[in-house]
């Protein structure tokens, strides 16, 4: 289904975005030089970019509807991160009531190219897609928290980001039949 | 040519990449707020792309090298943009000596859900590309420079990038072998 999706989009090669996306975290690196503003700002950077992909993203992906937070996660992975990045990410460690997973993912054109300066180690070079997850499931009236717990350039074996379910916003409003 | 390079190249979705730069170029507008030292800055950062772009050219277009300028303008428009963005130019209006030509872009995924507000009217908001096409340049020893001088986010039917040959750098120093 990520396969059919990304056929689908028109796509550009992702070298040129690595390398772009780079020259943006440098800029940004210019501007704040403190390393938890930069995380900010691309997570906030992100949760814009997150919304407006939302409709490319049911326009291409011809799914209609998620049951649950359960499959929510596994669209993300398999069919959101196929479609946009190219590659797909594994779901796991579910917390006990379902409202918490790590997305895991190895191969990724983001951090093609990147080695991460000492002075830039608690730097999340990769967090506008804890932006991206959060600013598209916004729009789906889910409201989650997404943060990086690893990253492949920090020298961990994969990146992993945490997703909590904060919130889901009801369509209506309690009572709104009354 | 062009076709197969971009077939043989890893591909991202362009709705992404256009959202990615959008935010690029919106960091810098909060930046600089001069629309000139925008429209520099932007040029700076195609250079470095563009030096680091060469490479993979040349490992997925299979193109060893070009006669001459001419043919260089060709397979900037036919293979490079193609491979890169996806889309293709039109190379016209050399001058007399072959040293001066336009570059015509219609489609770009950069352009896409751009709207300039007034007071960017000035901004040229694709100059990135500008940039690229004189770092690739350089690394093969052109130096050359490349300007807007149409765009179709300022209203026009098409953007055109003027491109001049200033200087062929020669493998070899006059007299080295004296």
């Amino acid at each position: 289904m990520g396969d059919l999706a990304f056929s689908r989009v028109e796509k550009i090669n992702s070298e040129l975005f690595a390398l772009t996306y780079g020259a943006m975290v440098m800029q940004l690196i210019k501007d704040y030089e403190d390393v938890d503003a930069i995380n900010t700002h691309l997570e906030q950077m992100g949760f814009n970019i997150g919304c407006r992909l939302v409709d490319e993203f049911f326009a291409k992906s011809h799914i209609a509807q998620c049951a649950d937070f359960r499959e929510t996660a596994e669209i993300i992975a398999k069919v959101g991160f196929k479609m946009f990045l190219g590659v797909t990410g594994e779901v796991i460690n579910w917390n006990q009531d379902g409202t918490e997973f790590s997305l895991v993912l190895t191969d990724n054109p983001l951090t093609e190219f990147v080695e991460l300066p000492d002075q830039y180690r608690n730097l999340w070079y990769q967090n506008v897609l804890c932006g991206v997850i959060r600013g598209s499931l916004d729009m789906l009236m889910m409201r989650v928290e997404a943060k990086f717990v690893r990253c492949v350039l920090r020298g961990d074996e994969a990146s992993e980001i945490r997703v909590t379910l904060k919130e889901i916003i009801a369509d209506k409003v309690p009572g709104e039949d009354d």
